[in-house]
């Protein structure tokens, strides 16, 4: 099999690719070629036999999705985006490459498929930044998506077109709402969500940390290694029980702030949680208040799609797989 | 005031323009000056007194739009679309004038926003098409919006776009849901949804009329001069109450088939109704099993949307409106 990663120099695609990298598989299938595209050249991963193209390409050129596809991949991963914080300050780069690289994209398999059949599978990755409120505590598989951002109306719109052009049998589609990932390793990006990850992350590296809302508040998390394991069941399970309805909400961990710092509290003492400065920061607030705190995730559930059931679970998988196992 | 109404040359924008044309009126507000646009050049309507521009243009040209504003419309009623029929047979071309002429239009607005403060209220009329099966007999307005039809994309995604460039300042708008406009007058358009208005005009008129469906089909309606109503409401209303999220479901009037078929019998007696002639049709059946029954239509009924509440009424409007009040 053949696998196209857009986006593959980013934190999940790097994962993703590595994972494939090291198994030689993507779930249970052979991966024989791996093509990872992003705005710059993707890091080679370790230790894979197959055969591996690396590409620096603009995703907003129309030029770029035909050669991303030249090798006619099986499976295709568009997890490349500007990030909330930057689609949010600069209008036009979000609507260009969250728009109109995903448009181009699917335009360029949709030819194809036009010309000589070509059918991929496209795993889409989406937000749970599509929804806004009002909203309940748990939102359920049927609940509107009305995006408080213009990185969730951006997405919900590559949501729109996945499932207009899946219907259309230009591919086979899927789109999957990713829970804030927590814990994201290195350093913070441009997302107003860092500091879910920066609370953990940092006083387990023995550095300090700003909290910027208060510890009441609610959000839903998934870790980096349930978000690849989310890719690679969406790039491989059948999709026949999925009908029509090509968009699910993954499954996650509801947990307020302080919930995080007790499991923080629990796994590396006192110690750590001392390094957690409360700084609050209206701006984050303000666009904190309007995410949401939870989801019923069904029918992922049901079509067997799994997250973490703990924020222990959650940082010993950081522990693990970013620190070599000790604090 | 000045009113740019795209896609005047319709049936609903015509009426429009009739209604502000015969008032000079926009609800309330005095209009001086109208701006009528459409892929041909709109009629000049009757007994107006103030300027008026006719404009053939396709929207889905970049250069479109900003000629359109030349004037510095303060009302943009936008109700251009390829219809769900055609949208479905020639994919390009629904995408091209349902999503491209859309953004077109607002990416415009926002140029002037950017570089004058040009703030026009901004009505896009949106459709009932932005939902699928499976849904309830009822939908309420948190309900998810998953288009079964490229049409029925294209319009969600115009809503979302609406929602993004309205919380961004760049215009101030409203995208209405409009039931199946009942009784079309004039000939059947490419719309699956035709034969609801056939099988009453056809007959009023003393002609044949074929009914594709069973008669325990039930859908959603309003007339045309609801449609006119909610529009006119739309560009004058004052949307403090509407909040953030500027997307409505319309009222309308829930009916089967064999109501509309009824009220007939009472209006316009059997002879009419013999005139409907069962001819099932697999193909529009198909179509209208994915279409909504009714809508709950809370938010717009308590912002002070109206429909009919029989379809006696709606009979009624149009032999007054079409017919010169006599059968």
């Amino acid at each position: 099999m053949h696998v196209l990663i857009i986006g593959a120099a980013g934190m999940i695609g790097r994962k993703l690719a590595g994972a494939i990298a090291g198994s030689g598989k993507l779930g249970a299938v052979s991966v024989d070629r791996l093509t990872l595209a992003d705005a710059i050249t993707p890091e080679a991963p370790a230790g894979y036999s197959g055969e591996v193209s690396r590409l620096a390409r603009d995703v907003s050129d129309p030029l770029t999705a035909p050669q991303l596809l030249a090798g006619r991949p099986d499976v295709i991963i568009h997890l490349a985006a500007i990030v909330s914080g930057e689609a949010e300050q600069d209008f036009d780069k979000g609507y260009r490459i969250n728009l109109d690289g995903t448009r181009h994209l699917f335009d360029a398999v949709r030819q194809l498929s036009q010309s000589e059949g070509y059918c991929p599978r496209l795993v889409f990755a989406s937000s749970i930044a599509v929804f806004g409120t009002p909203m309940p505590d748990m939102i359920d598989d049927i609940f509107l998506t009305a995006p408080m951002t213009s990185y969730g109306t951006q997405k919900a719109i590559g949501e729109l077109l996945l499932q207009d052009y899946t219907r259309r049998g230009f591919f086979d589609g899927l789109a999957i709402r990713l829970p804030t990932i927590c814990i994201r390793p290195g350093l913070p990006n441009k997302a107003a969500s860092g500091f879910f990850s920066g609370i953990l992350r940092e006083p387990l590296a023995g550095k300090q940390a700003l909290l910027p809302v208060p510890d009441t508040v609610r959000h839903w998390h998934a870790s980096p290694r349930a978000a690849v394991a989310f890719l690679t069941r969406a790039a491989t399970m059948d999709l026949g029980p999925v009908g029509h309805r090509r968009v699910l909400n993954m499954p996650g961990l509801s947990a307020t702030v302080a919930e995080q710092i007790e499991a923080l509290r629990r796994i590396a003492g006192d110690k750590a949680v001392a390094l957690i400065r409360h700084e609050p920061d209206p701006g984050i607030m303000r666009i904190v208040a309007n995410w949401p705190s939870g989801f019923t995730a069904e029918r992922a559930l049901e079509l067997g799609f799994r997250a973490e059931s703990s924020f222990d679970e959650i940082i010993r998988i950081h522990i693990e797989d970013e620190m070599g196992g000790q604090l």
